[in-house]
């Protein structure tokens, strides 16, 4: 597919500098755009690849307007409507409703309108599916899951019993919604151990417009239910314990681990491999970076939290490393030398 | 479903204090008990909570009591009392016995009584299935492998070929049980580099009522099998190396990794995100707080460890981890402080 | 299986000494080695097992040849030798072709000859099968994928449509291959938050004998194809983000991730649990330890990195890890101190 740039300014809204009948097919980096392409620049850093790109056309605040003669569309946020851009070359895929004989669909499942059903797929007793959803193939609804309309779930999906997902959802193949919650009690009475389990009662209920990573698991609640809201985006691989909430529009990229009844603000950005502690707060806005273990609350909206160490090479980290277990004793080491120096002070 | 409170002390072994005949529905947290509920305090910090909570019933230890006028269970351990009730209200899902058409079975498989077999499952050649057990949908259980009464597997679970598990275990979906193991011998002769594969020729042993996280992963033995005791409990998105041994009881969190032949002992209560290491020794009863990395064995009974770094605001986090690469220096610096300040004492 | 010895030294070229009729069943540690196993000693500080071994021969450098009685096999690498032997004694598992009518395979899927694809497997539309190929049960192909010969999928795999793998591949059950990539622009115009997803329109292209670990996912690229060349063997549950390239023959352990867009070379070995960061460029030969955050490239060939922090019992762990917080005024309080003492000492 590919639209005349002139389209894509009034489609962008955007304002057009230069030749209109411009074909564009794709977008690409500057550094590496060619025929067809066109691409943008978020960062002054870039502006040197302006001189020499291949793009066929150009995405630029109107500050950078006057350095390049390429046909250019000018926005005040050129990476947004590049996003936008690429969503008009690239729509999403779609499939073509259709149930499949080799779905399992069990007689109280109710399917809406113009529904895609793939083979393998298995929905159980009082399942209902929205308008327009699509189910791919051996993804399994257990008994009662509601999926919203135009929510797409890829392969080998799980959703549990009485989980629910809003409208317009994609999960990712291998997630896995409403397995139960890690809740145990230990049992030491008479000299013997046993971990008695907490019945997970709760239900995980999904948002609009949320996306989950592949292989990504969001546990049922215990007794309340894990919250995902309207526009939420989880990455790969994350874990979300029962009874979490996660507010509004929050990112939060791979592999990072949520404990049980944790509640996350709105707008958040959570980088990936972070750990966040059980019970506790994260106000709106709030920025965690890569492999922060948070601790407890953070109150302040919009506050940035950090914890990882930083790289060093192997031979120097060892050395540095083993110093960590001496922190306390150097601290009091320099508390004891400035004493002894005050001291030396006064006798002068 | 909702029982008398009478009956409950009964079913517990709880003293009963006041009106018998009020009916539990639910168990709540204190902070937010209604009408059917009951609540325990577990902690005297909740305290405060007793006098306005509206649970229709208490969990209390004897020297609460007299602090509040609701109908009370005594126990000496409201938690667990807490539990055991949680567990008489809300049984745990149970199947009706059948085998659905549309399970796929090898002629060679043997199946108990009673057993559930959903859709969409596969069980392959020599495959036994234990008396009462259910398989859910979707799920695949490869060639000879042993699945235990009372045993359930959710949906999407793989069972690796003669794997086995032990009676009334609980394994959540997405979970992998025999992958093969990592290992590799670089062979880097003649200039090239090649990964050599070991076979990995062992199995996976679940003992008896063993819960396995959602896309938890256990790979085979090497040559040893990978042996999980009674009673273990493993979270979500755990990865257990090939030839581990996990003691009885032993409780791990989400995420955490534990590479091969690593030997974990009984009753532990390993935190999430943590890391161990290969071919070390855990005692029993050793507590690994969440995003420690175990590095070496850790052999005293009932020992605790840890090794993550504490959570700060971004910008002085930032300082402070920079120093971070200068700790041997700064270490060396004290040193040398002292040394020229005791020079200049005794110069005194 | 039973080898005889002499058998062995003339499949892997090693010179025989003793017996080499004594039949080889299987291969094991030294020290627990017995009737009819071979063991090898790779490290010196195992020498101590020689004397006592049980094993029926040993695979010995030529320098420990005079310390056994045993017959042996005299090898430059007898771990080399060791995982050569046990390939011949435990050959890779292998299914008898066929194509189970319990499969849903597209009329326009193309399979060559000798593929086994199991019973509950769905190829959909335009999907190639190599000859030899092994298509496990529940794996999901989606349209237009291709599958090199003789590779294996096991079982409830997903192969994202128009991926490709390279030929004698091992990919491990629930293994995910050609997500979405976590691709975000957030808009903040307007006073609300939107975060519009950037299309995802790369593919993932493995190369030959490639092994990817079970739950692991790799993203489809943005633009860019993710990239894994021949050789790489990933471990269980790592994440590699979307356009990610990583070098021929390089090794990851468990649990770790990759942000997008990085570039790893060839030969490099990465610890489990490491974490690393997007659009950074990693030279070949790097070793990257258990738990590292690689926050900026590495390009010295061979380099090792590493950050995390060293393991300690909890009491003593609390006291020096409350210290981080303070390391940019400890460092401070010493350049006072040395500043100070300068001055006394000048004063002297």
């Amino acid at each position: 597919m590919a639209i005349k740039l002139a389209e894509l300014a009034k489609l962008t809204g955007c304002e057009l500098h230069g030749d209109g009948d411009c074909a564009i097919s794709s977008v690409a980096d500057i550094a590496r755009a060619g025929e067809g392409d066109i691409a943008f620049i978020s960062d002054l850093k870039y502006r040197k690849y302006l001189a020499d790109t291949s793009a066929s056309a150009l995405i630029l605040t109107e500050d950078l307007l006057a350095e390049s003669q390429r046909p250019t569309l000018v926005s005040k946020s050129p990476r947004l409507t590049y996003a936008r851009i690429a969503n008009l070359l690239f729509p999403a895929e779609s499939w073509n409703p259709g149930i499949s004989d080799r779905a399992v669909i069990a007689e109280s499942a109710s399917l809406g309108a113009d529904v895609y059903i793939a083979p393998g797929a298995v929905l159980e007793a009082g399942v209902v599916i929205g308008d327009g959803a699509c189910i791919g193939p051996n993804t399994v609804i257990e008994h009662d899951a509601v999926i919203g309309a135009r929510t797409v779930l890829r392969a080998n999906v799980t959703i549990g019993h009485h989980c629910e997902t809003g409208e317009a959802c994609l999960l990712h193949s291998g997630c896995v919604l409403g397995a139960d919650g890690f809740g145990f009690v230990r049992d030491n009475s008479d000299g013997k151990t046993e971990n008695i389990k907490i019945p997970q009662t709760g239900r995980v209920l999904l948002g609009d417009d949320v996306e989950i990573g592949a292989c990504t698991t969001i546990d049922r609640g215990a007794l309340d239910d894990t919250v995902i809201e309207n526009g939420v985006k989880l990455d790969n691989q994350i874990q979300v314990g029962h009874s979490v909430s996660i507010g509004a529009n929050t990112i939060i990229s791979a592999a990072t681990a949520i404990a049980g009844s944790t509640r996350i603000g709105a707008d958040c950005m959570i980088g990936g491999c972070a750990a966040i502690r059980e019970h506790i707060e994260i106000a709106d806005r709030v920025m965690i970076t890569a492999r922060t273990i948070v601790t407890h609350s953070v109150t302040r909206e919009g506050a940035s939290v950090s914890s990882s160490t930083p790289m060093d090479d192997t031979v120097s980290w060892r050395k540095n490393s083993v110093r960590f277990r001496q922190l306390d004793k150097m601290a009091r080491q320099i508390k004891a030398l400035e004493k002894q120096l005050a001291q030396l002070d006064k006798q002068k």
